[in-house]
């Protein structure tokens, strides 16, 4: 099969590039000796994580059960499930827990600690390094109090959400240091008190990739680098040669007067996501490329409706809006790759260059 | 089965509130005489679509061939495809054409009306009637040279996407009568040329719902109504209390300085389409009701991760934020039910007001 074969729009994964990122953030975190954990949330494909782990399953963590599940089936039985515990999902977790896989769940309030001991599911606490989203501060006294009411205090458990809105060098630098020291501290206040808490968990893909001290830390839980995208390339993480994950899409029409090329991409095939918005240079809903993977100059998927897509030239740009006639095939760098991964149900692979469809992976699904 | 037991996040449909809403549609075309083309792809629910036609397959449009084959299993014989036809698409098309199925192709271009003759396919020429999308202007000699081409001209179909950005019932009315006279026009121009072009289909949410003359137009391609959502609510085509679609949440936890309650509902599960930051009244990622529908005062969905939602009180509001413990459930109605709906694979039906769960629909995915 060819890439001018399935029916658009649909994803593509180009192999090659996955390989190159999972070996680069890999050669990175060798010279620390902190293991990955490899965050399955965004490819949520076996073969993909199994690329990550030479081919054989490594710990991951997890977004939903429903991925735990699935990993936990092609043999994967280290898992972390890095969302706040809901207690009504305890009984799964427990079920997958008797089921030989060491599922590990992550809470920050007495009332969950409540839930997983009587479920007798051991427990990352979660703590907020950076004000972004869910955990403790590292001072809290709940911290101790929630460790006294666990099965097992597995450890602590961080996600530096900053590290998307930092640009510089010395603020990656600083949002990753402090991911490191909030995490090793609390951790040691935990040992202080008699918990073993062996697990000091750290995880984003922008401070993975900055070089950070990460003494005390014995894991990070990564994800997105397996994929890369242009929020990653735009807080500069990596080049927009590195995106191993794009949607082919077929022109359909043109409003010539406005400088539009439609295609039959839209938000559907490609998410709403927009967050390069809020970066120095907004990408639209994506970059347009050929179908071997060669940007056109300066040409954005600019519009979108649940089935069109709109191409055109960059505000301000001078490049010409390329001849793509009727039937014409174009690749879409996405914003965010975890966003546009899951609006697709399969990724056709292929290789760097290579329009041959190698192989067809499934992705999970729901909750 | 209620809603306390799924696993969340899920999508409640709310049987009633559909039946409503059809039969406040229906009530009105049927002053018009004009029927009902059902676009199907909002629920993408044959059991939706069969409550719009009082149990028996109607007229649809469709916005992707997946919807189309899923849609004539189930019976649907007489379809739309309302995307400009991809000429690879044809074949599948011509596949469901000979199982009996009269699906009709949308084309503005010559090379679309071409592969359209080669592959023996009736088509409707699509008018743009504001500029928001794909269409030929009305005056444009391509329709007659398109119209030349094609083995059967089946009409004309204009989509108002400029209905979307219409506030006043003055603007809506415009926007209205702009749509039906365009599509009218062309028509004539095809009959006065000698093509039968018997269909005129006009259609969008708002307009459907704006009381304008429609004489000349032979069908009205509406299908958001079903559901509505907050843009709808915005631009004054319903209630907040019409809104038939929402998703359950569980809360996971609290950051109190913050004013914060966080579910396990993330971007995931309400799709990251944040339209009404666009209107007088940004609703976030949507309004958050109890788990019988009731909304709590002022109480938004403000910001969304992958699978965690933030519920805080909006900006500027007196309201207090509700004392919700680890474990409440919520729902969270949408800014935008297609994209919504999307990112789920099923509904679970209930009538207003209660927490039975009659039923479970499928939804149709992907292309």
């Amino acid at each position: 099969m060819d890439l001018h074969e399935p029916v658009t729009p649909f994803a593509v994964l180009d192999a090659d590039k996955v390989a190159t990122n999972v070996a680069r953030l890999r050669g990175r975190l060798a010279g620390t000796g902190v293991p990955l954990r490899l965050h399955v949330k965004t490819a949520k494909s076996v073969e993909v994580a199994l690329m990550a782990f030479d081919g054989t399953p490594g710990p991951i963590a997890v977004s939903t059960l429903a991925e735990a599940e699935a990993f936990a089936a092609a043999g994967f039985t280290d898992i972390v499930y890095a969302v706040g515990i809901a207690p009504d999902k305890l009984t799964r977790v427990a079920d997958l827990r008797e089921r030989g896989v060491d599922l590990v769940v992550l809470l920050d309030s007495v009332a969950q600690a409540s839930a997983a001991a009587k479920a007798a599911v051991p427990a990352l606490i979660e703590i907020d390094s950076d004000g972004h989203r869910a955990g403790l501060a590292p001072d809290d006294p709940a911290v101790l109090e929630i460790a006294g009411i666990l099965p097992e205090v597995r450890g602590v458990l961080t996600h530096a959400g900053r590290s998307y809105y930092a640009y510089t060098p010395e603020e990656k630098h600083r949002v990753a240091a402090d991911e490191v020291a909030h995490a090793v501290r609390v951790a040691e206040r935990l040992r202080a008190a008699g918990y073993a808490a062996p697990v000091v968990s750290i995880g984003s893909t922008p401070s993975g990739h900055t070089p950070v001290e990460l003494t005390g830390v014995t894991e990070a839980r990564i994800g997105n680098f397996v994929f890369l995208d242009l929020v990653m390339a735009g807080l500069g993480v990596c080049a927009v040669e590195d995106l191993a994950l794009s949607v082919v899409a077929t022109v359909i029409g043109h409003q010539r007067d406005k400088g539009w090329i439609l295609t039959d991409g839209g938000w559907m095939a490609t998410s709403q996501d927009r967050s390069t918005a809020q970066q120095k240079i907004d990408q639209g809903y994506g970059l347009v490329t050929d179908l071997d993977g060669v940007p056109y100059p300066d040409l954005l998927m600019s519009a979108a409706s649940q089935e069109h897509g709109v191409l055109s030239v960059r505000p301000g740009s001078a490049a010409e809006l390329p001849d793509l006639p009727v039937g014409a095939r174009v690749r879409i760098l996405p914003n965010h790759a975890c966003a546009t991964a899951a609006q697709h149900d399969r990724y056709h692979v292929i290789g760097t260059g290579s329009r041959t469809v190698r192989a067809v992976w499934p992705r999970v699904r729901g909750w």
